[in-house]
């Protein structure tokens, strides 16, 4: 321990201390009437002052709650990552993989991201090194390889010091110490509970986190503050002023893992190594990640069954374009993204009920089986009176939470949206009568369930006959509107009117013309209330508040523009002709920005008391302004509804950053998935604007997919038949793509023609009357060439 | 923007780019059916699985979710603190006040906490700085004070960058600029919510954070992630790369508050600067704050106004002992401890019952009347059963949080507790007539309220007389041991007889012994209940299960002995002489540690699901096994009722680090307040055990003040007199008190006299018969001498 001097002063009202190391957490407290800070000696401080509960002025920087996943999450020294320590036993110099913790630069650095894996590469004074992530299929489960090559031309001693900080895991337990039979570090901690109930729902909680190692390495260190030590992470004491790690454990105390491989590699030569990091529940649950992933063959047979898995949410398309970069996110990116969203529904257990109806209209182009059970399990939630939940439950347990506990009244319109993409896709008319049990134990076809739903659709409807919007729709944070009962939303009485007529098309394909008629009807209904009081002269307003106020209109100086009223309006039919270029030039002028369609401008600079949460947001972020993918995607789906190849296509490209460096700096991010947002409120803050959000979670991937596959191409199914309307760009002389469809594969090649003067298409050889290939049947192979006027 | 090159790979199958700068953000995902893992290039790394909610395994290194105040809660590079870069401009050193974040070593150092202030002084290289940081006392905000003097020999040039990180505000809207006009940096944020109620309760937050000037910087900076730069905290490159910071602002990015003044200083010139630092709800608060503080004078009058507000909370006894550091602890430390507590309820809306009850019992030697006041409004919510609630509320709209929604049985017993100290201290009996009225609106006189609170414990007790614990009683996380109802807990049965008895006492003076006679048989009968069913041969059992398991007894291997039981059995009367042998015996040899007396022993190493929460608590943590200060004073409190004085100041001098410089490192905690806990299992966990909570909020400070006045000093309050019954450790040959009693001021001295067989008491030069001094008026003062046996 370190020498100190330290004592009271004479009077007993000072105490001293003349060291920052020897007790680094020695601290003391002031206070006021409505505040508190306790301080430390080396000048760590928290404060906390009442208002009434006890709030903060001064946070760390990182989320303050265990919660949804959220945009733009901040990082910082400590932020959780994988890295590894490098150390040169000759000259003592220190690096790490990849970038962070040291900072230091390297000759060499490349971040690859695949499908299947994530791969830093470094090279830095004639060392080639390999930092590599994969996963398990259903293990939680990283495996990570680390590879260093020796190209310096002389022999190498190196030291390296895989480090997994584990961080702060509980305030009830925690501990960390090697474990030579387990073969790693095993930190140990135990969930928190106070309620009775949690108890018996975390005591299997796999409250572990485990490094595990393939061969055994030198040393260990298992405790965060010794690891670190004064150097911190930057330069880490247990690293720098020791030959070895300390093999020390954690007792209470952060835990962490870290490992040290003494290496001498001679010039050529190449060490690999490999570990396993995750959670687990016991010894048991260690020792099979062990066994399966740490025995020789364990990585390749992980990878097989990892590329296996991913095989499975195979896309329906493969296209070629004069866009390489579109080609590659179709491709290989898109359909992987949508995979994600159906397949695991986002990783939570209560997805919102738009969400996943959503989520699986694009897994039916990848799994139409997943998607069809998603939509029977949905339904079988819907409420006594024809309304559906605001989450859909997926497993036993599971609560409605966040955002879910807000009541939203658009979740049936998103039955018949998913229907219609569903049944072009698959043919499968007769899911509509199959049975479906609620939870009350009623059963009723599909069919009338949906029925139920629009005629509710239809009931939560004004005097005016327009939506009532409760504390939201699908805008979730527009929360002030309506919640008196009073307020409607111009999107959602349009959304409502798109519903219901999809759903008569397929009620009257089903059951015929009068069993649709009804909604046909509505569908008007639901229109000539929103021409009769939401059009605003140029565009359609978004809502009218409880206090009768209408916004979303000329008037406004802020949210003057909103852009899912004029997308659904296209959709709906509610708009005409005239109306249509009239909300398109508006669209054009007010709200089409460098990065894409913002979802309303200008941004609210403060709370609107009427609008509410949306109005909170920062300008330009999420979605009080932001180019909100989700909505811009929408209204990609309404312009190729409309045939407006070009304006669609500027839509589209602008979701992905390009291959322009200027754009894809500005944006921040990498084109392997499309995020929620880009910051919008680019003439307010230029600076910022494009930035992405770097979520994944987000309903713009099964509609940008369906639009590629639908309105780029033009390959949808309608009945029997696959329609053919492909709606390239002006630009594009030709593209082409294979389609899978119902168990056929079809070859399109789209050409621009001279001379040609309407869309002329050639089936296997033969010239079509209309558009549609009919006959299809599973295992067949069709050639459709298109010929487009130039 | 940097050069970078960057591209998806022939296939598609990969994107690639090769700098880690260029787009620090640019992330990648992998998911599987169970996790998702989202990687940044430099490394940074979230990851989420599900059982069944989402969950982590590696963690940020801090508190998950805005809660009651933690023990131990560790520190990391972001966590928020105040310091001030140093760079000079001659050579380029940076180095920083305090310590962190550069943790440069410096010539001198000292960290000084006094009443009123916490001052850090470092010496380096010529230069003396000064960094301190008072209060104002009804305003949120943070005085500081940075002084710097240059006693060098030379003139030297210099650049001081006081740095106030801000972090995370919200992931709704958070940005930060400088505001010329109102002389600072402002940052600006918008606490979420999703409820609509919640707007209402917080828009009125004081969103905003600030730091306020009292002379214009050169520069500032209000951007965290480019102030930080690729040198990061210990190197910002926007101090290292640049003579002047950036005067950047913050839009939706992490906001901080840093300051560049650039200085010259000659040979023993000095400068100072002044900064304000808190919240503020909107312009016209931080006008405000610069009025009151920034002013010419504003420190000085803050000052005068703090040193006032501390002074009304100025202990009742100034004491002079052979212990310097007690004397300094108990004069100035402990005092100032009480009266946090009961003059802010430990910044809480909520306080559990216990808490504030005896938080208030200490509060009665510092300011009667407030104590009168919180005993009046906590009987007020008193429910129509006769129980207390869980928690009392302290402001409107405030709510029962966390442990307060768990269901306790115990609040009652402190009633009485807090009477008995209450009245001895102040005989003040007329407030056992005062009229309370509750929620509902039925007034009844405060005795009679706690006679219906006696009743209710009486009631709350099985067929064998055993008092049920429900999900908790004072050990707030034994909740497993009769959430069933069958349950019962040893410590209460006896808890209930000493409040009884206690009560007993105080109505039999107040009424008669008629109306006392109940209270005095009911506390016979929970005694007899405790000999008969929880004495264990040797000591008091803690309790007995739903399930009938009586634990805390011999035949257990962990929880063998708790401390409580033993402690409450020598109050309330249940043990006769010949047990009190045996069970003392029994805590001196199990539970008796260097640094204190356990709780419990030996502590838990796994849950019993029998008992609950407590056995997942990590070994001699917290409540499991921990020196539990608020439990030893208990003990501590029956030994000086029993007239042990060694054994109670061996007890007594273990709750405070001593002057031993091992015993200080080991513990970690400077001695101006008495912690919750210092860790315990010695013997299992030797290497931690003694380290401090750090956690000043514990019903210890109550307590040991008592001990210290009634116990150790033994002047208490009985009927009309003052009762003079000192304590002294036999190794003391002397000591002496000033103690201030309804008004009057005492001065005591005792020594130790040969020859002498029995104390001697004079008061005022007149030998006393008793030793109790009567006839004491306010304003008075006696001298009071006791002679006691050398």
């Amino acid at each position: 321990m370190s020498a100190m001097q330290y004592g009271f002063s004479d009077d007993g009202r000072r105490f001293t201390i003349d060291s920052p190391t020897a007790m680094p957490h020695a601290s003391a407290f002031l206070w006021n009437r409505r505040m508190m800070v306790q301080a430390t000696c080396r000048g760590f401080a928290t404060a906390q002052f009442m208002q009434p509960e006890p709030a903060k002025y001064a946070h760390a920087p990182t989320l303050e709650a265990r919660s949804f996943m959220q945009p733009e999450q901040p990082v910082y020294a400590h932020h959780p990552g994988r890295f590894c320590y490098v150390k040169d036993e000759d000259d003592g110099t220190l690096c790490s993989l990849p970038h962070e913790p040291v900072r230091a630069s390297a000759d060499g650095f490349a971040f690859e991201a695949a499908p299947e894996a994530l791969t830093w590469r470094v090279e830095r004074d004639g060392l080639a090194f390999e930092w590599r992530l994969t996963l398990a299929v259903d293990d939680v489960a990283e495996l990570w390889t680390l590879r260093v090559r020796n190209a310096s031309g002389r022999t190498r001693r190196l030291s390296l010091y895989p480090y997994f900080p584990v961080g702060y895991m509980s305030w009830m337990n925690q501990s960390a110490t090697w474990r030579e039979d387990l073969g790693g570090i095993v930190c140990s901690s135990v969930t928190p509970y106070q309620k009775v109930a949690d108890y018996f729902v975390q005591r299997d909680f796999m409250d572990r986190t485990v490094l595990l190692h393939a061969n055994a390495p030198d040393a260990w260190d298992a405790r965060q503050a010794a690891f670190e030590g004064e150097g911190g992470l930057q330069a880490p004491s247990a690293i720098t002023d020791a030959p070895l790690l300390g093999c020390r454990d954690a007792d209470y105390e952060m835990p962490t893992a870290a490992l040290q491989y003494r290496v001498v590699l001679a010039d050529g030569d190449e060490r690999e190594e490999r570990f396993v990091f995750g959670p687990a529940r016991d010894d048991a649950q260690i020792h099979a990640l062990r066994a399966n992933y740490l025995a020789p063959g364990g990585f390749e047979a992980a990878a097989t069954a990892y590329a296996d898995y991913l095989a499975g949410g195979r896309g329906c398309i493969d296209i070629r374009t004069p866009d390489a970069w579109l080609d590659a996110f179709a491709n290989h990116w898109l359909p992987r993204q949508v995979y994600y969203h159906g397949d695991v529904n986002r990783l939570t257990t209560d997805p919102q009920t738009r969400n996943l109806l959503q989520d699986h209209m694009g897994m039916a182009y990848l799994q139409p089986a997943t998607a069809r059970a998603a939509f029977l399990r949905a339904l079988s939630q819907q409420e006594s009176s024809g309304a559906m939940p605001d989450g859909i439950l997926l497993v036993d347990g599971a609560q409605l939470k966040y955002i879910n506990q807000i009541p939203h009244t658009d979740h049936c319109v998103w039955l018949p949206v998913f229907l219609q993409a569903y049944l072009d896709e698959t043919g499968d008319d007769a899911v509509l009568d199959v049975a479906v049990t609620d939870a009350q134990g009623h059963t009723a076809s599909l069919a009338e369930r949906v029925d139920r739903a629009m005629h509710w659709l239809l009931s939560a409807r004004d005097a005016r006959g327009l939506s009532y919007i409760a504390q939201g729709d699908w805008c979730d944070p527009m929360n002030m509107v309506g919640y008196q009962g009073r307020g409607v939303s111009g999107w959602l009485t349009l959304a409502t009117a798109h519903a219901l007529r999809l759903w008569a098309g397929i009620r009257a394909r089903h059951a015929g013309d009068a069993a649709a008629d009804v909604f046909a009807q509505g569908a008007q209904a639901c229109n000539d209330a929103a021409n009769a009081h939401l059009w605003d002269g140029e565009w359609y307003a978004r809502g009218i508040t409880d206090d009768g106020v209408v916004f979303g209109v000329q008037r406004d100086t802020e949210g003057r523009i909103y852009l899912n009223p004029q997308s659904w309006a296209m959709l709906s039919g509610a708009a005409d002709a005239t109306r249509r270029t009239q909300l398109l030039a508006a669209v054009e002028a007010q709200l089409v920005s460098p990065y894409g369609v913002a979802m309303l401008d200008p941004p609210y600079t403060g709370m609107r008391d009427d609008v509410g949460r949306l109005t909170q947001k920062f300008p330009g972020s999420a979605e009080n302004g932001s180019v909100y993918n989700h909505a811009a995607a929408f209204y990609l789906h309404a312009l190729y509804e409309a045939g407006d190849a070009d304006r669609a296509w500027r839509v589209l490209r602008a979701m992905l950053p390009g291959p322009d460096a200027h754009d894809l700096l500005q944006r921040g991010q990498l084109p392997v998935f499309v995020p929620n947002y880009y910051r919008g409120d680019w003439r307010g803050h230029p600076r910022t604007a494009g930035r992405s959000s770097q979520l994944f979670n987000t309903g713009t991937a099964a509609w940008l997919y369906r639009c590629l596959i639908e309105g780029l191409f033009g390959l949808r199914g309608e009945g029997d038949a696959l329609r053919i309307a492909p709606q390239l760009p002006s630009h594009w002389s030709e593209a082409s793509v294979v389609r899978r469809f119902r168990g056929a594969e079809i070859t399109l090649q789209v050409r621009r023609v001279p001379g040609v003067d309407t869309m002329r298409v050639r089936a296997d050889g033969h010239v079509l009357d209309a558009p549609r290939l009919r006959g299809i049947v599973a295992g067949a192979r069709h050639r459709i060439d298109v010929d487009l006027p130039a």
